[in-house]
């Protein structure tokens, strides 16, 4: 096992996911845990890290850590501040906050930050390492990271020069959770495709008529027209419709886009880009491995890892 | 007290409230109740009834009955089917509901429907008889109800033609008590008109980028642009101004808009329409006791209740 080069984690809210890296970045093992930040009590984020990764760090004396994500947001590990935007693997690799681990290299990643033509500033953090390494080095790219809170970040030659936040899967939640339009869903119901894209072309039609138009969600079950076990595929429809939608009205976008995320919501962004005319490609998986791979490499912690 | 001509309520989810009425629809008394129809228990809407009104009942015996709002709907004391637009105050008379009452005339409001250019169903129960009271019977008229559920109303020369409901007061309760957005809130601070006009302007700039622009009430709070306390008043705004911003996208309107509900409200929403560019004018109070006056005229229940 001396061919590791890299222990890199992707170190979420809910749950985490540490990649070990040989040479190029090829991931030789790749291992899951539930202890996301929010899991780990009482700031024990040494233990939770040796917890989970022990073994390839007494194996890989030499090999450098780099964390990604909400460990390091204000509740994490160490709060990486965030770098502004424009920024690329380069940027982000200058902006790295060293964490001390004994007799080891180790980083966490910043998040990104920027503002918009409206002087509001937007956050993200995990999402620039899937990025950086999904995203072709050259050329331009809008990037969508479906999820809580979806991330559409607009790339040029590796550098992401802006994004936004759209909080689509929270406010599904909520309305579903917390609003009278949950009461007549089936929630157990399985994806219904076709009130789904009802759900799409309605809220794509429209976006700046969202706050009325999720009210279809409760007078079309009312009166009988989609049933109670399409109305959560309708409503998920009429937010992702809404979102794209008003995005693409805002930043209008003829080429691909790539989709990044669980696979689940990246088959109904998939169909809702699809209604908008817009052709989709998925990136890999382990994007997040590729992407901590960059940045390490463009931070010079690969160099001497051998 | 020979006078009384009419008893009209005006029943809704959480309250009521009763009028006794004169010659000439004038308000001889009027009293609230917190009888609302989620608060009579066991369906017992008689007896409710009969507390709230029961000496007016007996002082009147030839005085008619006429309820209006939810007490008309499927949790109500008699389902009042929905009277699809355009309707007028006489289309409204002829759909009224008879309701059994011991030697007594008394009916139901019916609600109204209406099916938008899309051909999607929208609903209002209880509005109705507000806008019926408080708009003229000529000319072209804009009547807003903001409330949980706002209400936008097209009138015409007296006839509802057509409505919008925007589920802004709704999604505000949602996104404060159960998003990521409420955590940074001081959700007691007094209302702050400056927060609000800075949301009002940035959610109607861009209405159809709402789930993406409602992530500035946390991301402002971040970085310190906006206080704890400011954030509550700024959310309102953000999701007012979006609902304004966003019907004038899809129907503008440049006359007087006449806004009708409760004062706190009526006052966000005067100043969000001035942002806009546009002058209010807000109803009577009691509009709802002048529909009922109207629409029991138009039944030609008035005649013969000297």
């Amino acid at each position: 096992m001396s061919g590791a080069r890299l222990i890199g984690v992707d170190w979420g809210t809910s749950s985490l996911r540490a990649y070990l890296m040989g040479a190029g970045g090829a991931v030789i093992e790749a291992r899951g845990s539930a202890l996301g930040i929010m899991r780990v009590e009482g700031g024990r984020f040494s233990s939770a890290f040796e917890e989970v990764c022990g073994d390839w760090l007494a194996e890989h004396p030499h090999a450098p850590v780099l964390l990604a994500g909400m460990i390091g947001s204000k509740q994490g590990w160490l709060e990486a501040p965030y770098c502004a935007c424009p920024a690329d693997a380069g940027a982000i690799a200058r902006a790295l906050a060293p964490l001390h681990l004994p007799a080891r290299r180790a980083h966490i990643v910043p998040g990104l930050s920027c503002v918009n033509a409206a002087g509001v500033p937007d956050i993200m953090r995990g999402e620039e390492t899937q990025i950086i390494g999904a995203i072709a080095p050259a050329g331009a790219h809008l990037a969508v990271l479906p999820g809580t809170h979806s991330k559409w970040a607009w790339v040029h030659d590796g550098s992401v020069r802006s994004f936004a936040s759209f909080m689509t899967g929270e406010i599904y939640a909520a309305l579903t959770g917390h609003t009278i339009l949950g009461r007549l869903m089936q929630m157990e119901a399985p994806y219904d495709a076709s009130a789904f894209a009802r759900g799409v072309g309605y809220g794509m039609e429209a976006p700046q008529a969202l706050l009325s138009r999720v009210f279809s969600a409760r007078t079309l079950g009312l009166f009988g027209e989609l049933a109670d076990t399409a109305l959560p595929s309708y409503l998920s429809g009429l937010l992702i419709g809404s979102e794209i939608g008003g995005a693409l009205a805002v930043s209008p976008h003829a080429g691909e886009v790539t989709l990044l995320g669980n696979a689940a919501l990246m088959q109904r962004y998939t169909e809702a880009f699809a209604i908008a005319g817009i052709a989709t490609r998925a990136g890999a998986p382990d994007c997040a491995a590729a992407g901590l791979w960059r940045i390490a490499g463009a931070a010079g912690l690969l160099a001497d890892s051998a």
